[in-house]
């Protein structure tokens, strides 16, 4: 879903873009807007390019978790941050990452090929700020109703679901530590996995299993998201017997996990964790000197995984920080002392 | 400087606090307020003690860094954040915590005692959000000059000095980045030290050496801060020959480092690093399970020490989250199951 911006003007020509910039910021979510006012407050010639403005943050129908801006639409948040950083006069173009690849004329620049540009464009230093998507359940309801009771994200919308009935999906941490955050504000918690035993640390799946508040549903898989404007119900199967049962909910949580851009990672050279996620150090640079990752998409032992908008800005300006230090450091050795 | 609050009300009587609640965060500045807000979204009972409201940045003159909310005077900003906690109702007090230890009664519980509560409140987890006071340097003119030239963070307040000329003091590596970041904004950067060689690293030193917009003056040290309404200028003295000279400056950047409340933390028995700052596990978790730490007063190896706003608010939103899964497991281990 794309979100509808005032006061953004898209580059007319190709021949606005330079063919140089100190740091290419990949992704326009929270992680690379942050990056991008950090860069340009350093007075680093920077460049954002992104699929879509706004990251994740656009889908989000109310947003009340980002400190000093409260109940805010996604897409609102999303345009604020935009504005804050085209007041720097930093470019945003939307476009397609292809390719990211050292330069074989001068090995201290990494340059990247997109979609939609006759040339590549080279930088001392790369931000990927690429996001990673929420899994989803791929059944009948589920798109229809995002944001209208289908939620990939528990801490984000728990609070909308005060005394209602919730279901949660899934049997990893994420899915239980989910179901019991919500029991403490739903009336009721449905926890529905599709497995008889859950992957979730022992400690959690006992916590959830003596809550008055959660129902433990296993061996269950949802066929449907049922409601016609709103989420009113769930069409579950048991996989042993066959057996269908319809229930009543007001909201469901998809918490199966996500889908980091491991690939397009790999194909680089970076290293990845066992989510897929790019392993960072705490500055958010990668086993490639030169190469950032931020936010939703960065993994790794050094990195505590919430991904939150807060987290995700916070590390878009660390990785600008950091960058900002590569290029001195970078430029320091190329000049003669 | 305490700053003034809009709409802020402090609780009439000690009888609205309760011996108890799930957390307790000590410090309302970013750290602590996000911190705050995030607990109150997972339903815990939290409470909020400070020794002033807003932390650092209410003396900010002007804070154009936190992304979404651009060009806002350091009070107001501390006063949307603290709007923003206060309508999930969560107390807020103004005193002085004078001592933290575990309950001698509930091993489960940390207590903290308050400079002007009779009582002791307790909490299952506590989240230190103290921060840190940047070092001063102690001369004629500087508290004065505060916020009109004055200031403690290049990366906050260099953008305000494009075109002009700049001091920085100090010979670490903050104050040698400051001064290079400073060198692509204002037309001159000087960099006082009051020794002969840096204790930076050599690369930075190099890179300083080699800028032709930064003049070094080692063996210097700053007299008095010179100016009526706004910094005009230093008087410096050359440690090696007495020899005083007046400099033209329009800001001056004290980097020479921040005090962390070490004594504090080791009191209660939290470890520290070499800096002071309490170290602390990616999940913001110290050597005592159930005390948090979070922003400026954090630090260890784990830590990337950047002390924005944006990075406190994120790890107060992480030590939230740490803290209700710690409570999680806390209460499922009480349990019988």
């Amino acid at each position: 879903m794309m979100f509808k911006l005032k006061g953004f003007v898209l580059p007319r020509t190709a021949g606005v873009l330079k063919d140089r910039y100190d740091v290419i910021i990949v992704g326009a979510g929270a992680a690379g807007l942050s990056a991008a006012l950090y860069a340009a407050r350093y007075g680093l010639d920077a460049l954002v390019v992104s699929k879509t403005l706004g990251g994740t943050i656009s889908i989000a129908p109310l947003v009340d978790d980002y400190l000093g801006i409260p109940d805010t639409p996604g897409s609102e948040l999303a345009d604020k941050f935009i504005k804050h950083v085209r007041k720097y006069n930093v470019p945003i173009i939307v476009d397609v990452v292809v390719d990211v690849y050292k330069s074989p004329q001068d090995q201290t620049l990494w340059c990247v090929k997109l979609l939609n540009q006759a040339r590549d464009i080279c930088a001392y230093a790369i931000i990927l700020a690429v996001g990673s998507e929420r899994r989803k359940l791929g059944v009948p309801g589920e798109e229809e109703l995002i944001g209208r009771g289908v939620s990939y994200c528990a801490t984000c919308d728990g609070p909308f679901f005060r005394d209602k009935v919730v279901a949660v999906v899934g049997g990893g941490n994420s899915a239980l530590i989910s179901a019991l955050y919500l029991s403490k504000l739903a009336s009721k918690v449905y926890l529905i996995h599709r497995r008889e035993s859950f992957r979730a640390f022992p400690i959690y799946v006992e916590a959830a299993k003596s809550n008055p508040k959660i129902e433990i549903l296993t061996n269950t898989v949802v066929k449907e998201i049922l409601g016609k404007d709103r989420v009113e119900g769930l069409r579950l199967v048991n996989t042993l017997t066959g057996e269908e049962k319809i229930i009543s909910v007001d909201g469901v949580f998809i918490e199966i996990g996500s889908n980091p851009p491991a690939e397009f990672f790999k194909k680089i050279g970076i290293e990845v964790d066992e989510e897929g996620r790019a392993k960072v150090n705490i500055d958010m640079s990668t086993n490639l000197p030169g190469i950032f990752v931020a936010g939703d998409a960065a993994g790794g032992p050094f990195k505590y995984k919430f991904d939150q908008i807060i987290t995700a800005a916070a590390e878009g300006a660390i990785a600008a920080d950091a960058a900002a230090k590569y290029i001195i450091q970078l430029k320091s050795k190329q000049q003669p002392s």
